[in-house]
């Protein structure tokens, strides 16, 4: 099974760390295919970023929609995610979606923890579009701390371990999501230290992703996500024209 | 008070048509701004061409941001909005949420009507968004219709009364809404013939704009609109990517 | 266009403060006719006040009924709103209702303000009856303020000025109401200090119902809304009760 | 145990015959006090009405406030309920309400059936500020029985008891609430003929007020419901205004 | 008017003081049968416990089913609630489900405390199985309790109060429930010190089961509890078996 | 990896259909160790039935608890699930949770096909459990067929086909589940003849279990699943009984 990894953010370093993660997931024989960004914004972190981004990620599927099994969009907040579906007649996962899911078979209740304060009206969005608001405890980033924080770059992962906690504890999760990209595989290392569960959305959305292609190896072309009829563009990057144009 | 009027679709009889049936709508005093799109589609119908065509609405809002009192974003389904009003320090206001709002203040539950089957998935996008499920009664397009629909095009006047009828007597709506840029005006042309108050979301949305800037002169800054930090960006639109980094 | 602005409280001056905010919101060619109770409280704070004076609303509004193009119900909690909705054949816009349609597009989330506790259930009862419950943040009054208050009449600039500031960072709301008709105003004179977005329940009544008058030539007489069948009564007030009998 | 029954409606018919079946639901040694309104409308069926009417059943109450120990509001619908129950520090049941917590007992979803279609939109909202859409599953009125309806009064039990079998079948409703004080006992009369539990609601209004005050001596003077500070006011029932001064 | 008590859990003198406090809420005439559970757990305290001790329930419930006028599950969480329902042909009321109705109409928010903090994620499930999240305040248990804790058996009543306080105070719960068998009779004792109502379980269940058995004499064995078809078993209580084979 | 399947029902040939369709799921090493409850039902098809059955399932995982790295409940409805991820400290996934949370990403809205009506109201509850009554288009049994339905079992496919037309068709579902454990395989069988798409849930249970352990490799021992204290019991399963006392 092959799955396309599409970090819809430019940096490589990023998307070497997200495929590793990715790898360690996966069942035996599932390849994962990454890809980053060509053009856009080094790291997304707003909606009118994820609006642009989005669109990049349409761009960067359409050349491999006939050659890989499922896609994984690999940017929490799942840009592009809804119109990737609807566009590609195969599984698509995002990483917010795929965790929230995963979450909701290991506790009642899940929490989101972050970095930064303004990624919370985007991450809010996700749970929102999923439904799955009764499941939702809460979100929160750094400027949730109590007393000061400094030098956050260092103190990343003592951060999150308390965010996390105050997660489990104040907002009664029973799972935590570490939300956003660049958290790839930290749920791993603080499994032991949390009093809750703990959840890695790349992880999430390749197994994911894996689930669906065994579940449903038409993939999902009716429907909501039914492919739209042809229709003629100009402006677009060419490849993802003609696929809108079904002339590929 | 100026108002740009962005249509992100590229057919220029289609801004003529909204432009004009917002200047009937809108107070003494006010002016419309008229664009239509330079890139993209001619006419957006889904949420694949809405993730693309509301990045496109982005930059056509870019060069015109510190000259306008307000935006409308002139096509149902409000592409890009969320964005635009995160990236840009004034109101915008979208067809399918204005004219939900003022739905709300007509009747108890409103219900839309549209021509295109393919059109429902993304227009139950923007009531879901909004946060209005327990006001919504339903969505109904030309398939809706019992019998043999022939020549749409030549009887769209009579097919949409005929739905708004529907979705007034069988989903027990109170107000209906036309959805669609191309039934600009169709609303009051129907007024008189429907047992529901019919809803025109052009003029809903420039009306709301014409409310949103009487109330609050500032725009709206902050909160889950704030503006993001500025971000450096790749392979965008110029003016576009000067807006967001900060450079302009 | 004329607007009647009915205060169902029966004290003069708070009808003149409203109405001069009022008359700074609308567009040029707009009329506000204020009307003051003549019977009921001096300022109604409770449900069971608000049931009387919805009715005693009712009363002031049939005489003019025919006169005017639109009906504010100028007291937050939006007293009578429903009932005269159905019983006269025009937009009736509410204080409460209006800000927070108005609220909804100027952020995701939106707290209200008040000054006396009691206020609070009849408040939260309005969010219900609109359905915002999703994009509802918190109601705050005055005893949410930590620390002792002190002469809370001369302080209650600074009070409201707080508990803003503690709807938007604790309860993370993106837009403040400034609830109740004696804050008629307030919202202006704190837009520079505030985090988040402030709205002016009068101004956005006022503003609400010039954009339905626009929108809707014909008010709303149809659906949920429609005036019901003819009805005889004994005891109430000539004029109203005339109105209800379909006599006038 | 003194329960008054509270007719909001002048027809004194009406108050013997829900007196008569409230009788007969009670336990022994409990007694119905029944008062017919002195002012108003022979039947309200509306929301403009029952504002009125609710206010009316404010000055009913009052000069029995201190003498019984619960109050039913005997109108489907349960104009001034709230405004009661916060006014009043002694239990207070309404016949919507009542029925519909009952059908929460005897069914997972329960239906609304009445005569007329314009009593639809009111009785939604009584669903609504209860909390319980999740448990609704439909409303019903003559004008929803397939083919043509004559002679309406003398048909009325067969019309009710088709429409309780619709909103069985159809709507999948296991009980069904006979709605409006008109069709007080109906229940009983149908029991063996219907697929679903019927539920009358002046039955379950009395029974409720027990159940509550065998539960709770105290009344509910406290939270949502304490009674609001001394208020004075102008032109109101003297026995209410009294009430409302705290001079009584 | 028989109803049979019984108490899922195999501690007698639990039943006894349940029994008691059941024994004072009930109208004249009115009989209380308890029943101890012969197998099972001293006391159920968590999800696993109620689905083994629900099928328990039933065992006890089926050689009387035919000689009693309702059945009162007498822990709360209600375990077996709705198998029961469906079993058999008789009115049955749960301590959570019936305590929680009952609030409804005695303020507008009800909250619920108890001692354990494990029993939170059960009784969330019991106000989201009755569809009552949005009448839902909170649950607080001895561990939020501020500051050391120290002998729970001994300040039992001491700390109840506290959460109490903190459950109307914090989370604006406006009626509290104090749930969990034990708490059986400590609603009246301390309703004069408590700045909410309180809400006694056992109180509201036999009192709700009355009322039901006056509304409806015929019990509840249609639609969603309709009794389902014989069906053969192996390795279950006799008794239960029969009932189930519609042997008996 | 193994995973545990376990059929709470007593028919050894639904367990040998259910495994071979699970096995023809699962990754490559992924083992299924299937059971068959050893008493109880022959297919558990009400509420009442999944209540014993739900602690069957409990008494069948608990010798294999420690030996397993995953448990599906192999019955849609998903007796005992919460219970069993309570008391053990590994992944377990249901049917038709499991169905619902795969449909979530294939489709906006999914819909559920089986073939007794009674099954409806215990169907139901898996959705409200989940909390994604947002997703939800409905539920469609043998009796929604219009027409005579000859021969149920004979024509079990052709009905099944067109139920879910009907869910695709009028309930405007995107993806629909067949609910049922006999029902194994047919959405493979139906997929290319339905205009929706087909999710078997015995496959997505295990896709979905195996998902779980790639992501989580501790099981879910914490928040609202984690174990319970020690509890004795009396006249339990031994092996169940020292599992719950925590003896083994």
């Amino acid at each position: 099974m092959k799955i396309l990894l599409v970090n819809p953010n430019m940096t490589q370093a990023m998307t070497d760390r997200l495929t590793e993660v990715a790898r360690r997931a996966v069942a035996p024989g599932t390849e994962i295919l990454p890809l980053t960004a060509p053009r856009g914004f080094p790291y997304i972190s707003s909606r009118a970023e994820a609006q642009i981004a989005g669109a990049v990620a349409l761009e960067m599927i359409a050349p491999h929609a006939k050659t890989v099994d499922a896609v994984v969009i690999a940017a929490f907040g799942d840009p592009g995610l809804d119109a990737a579906r609807e566009l590609f007649d195969l599984p698509v996962t995002g990483m917010a979606e795929a965790s929230m899911l995963a979450a909701c078979q290991l506790g009642r209740r899940f929490g989101v923890v972050t970095f930064a304060p303004w990624l919370k009206p985007w991450y809010h969005a996700s749970v929102r579009d999923l439904g799955l608001e009764a499941r939702f405890a809460g979100l929160r980033s750094a400027e949730d701390i109590d007393g000061p924080v400094t030098d956050v770059a260092a103190n990343m992962r003592g951060i999150l371990k308390t965010l996390a906690e105050k997660v489990a504890r104040e907002d009664e999760a029973d799972a935590v999501i570490f939300g956003g990209a660049p958290l790839a595989g930290l749920a791993a290392e603080l499994a032991l230290e949390l009093p809750c569960v703990p959840i890695d959305p790349i992880s999430a959305a390749v197994t994911q992703a894996e689930a669906l292609v065994r579940l449903s190896p038409r993939g999902a072309d009716r429907g909501a996500y039914a492919r739209p009829p042809a229709k003629p563009s100009q402006g677009l990057d060419p490849t993802l024209a003609a696929w809108i144009a079904r002339e590929t």
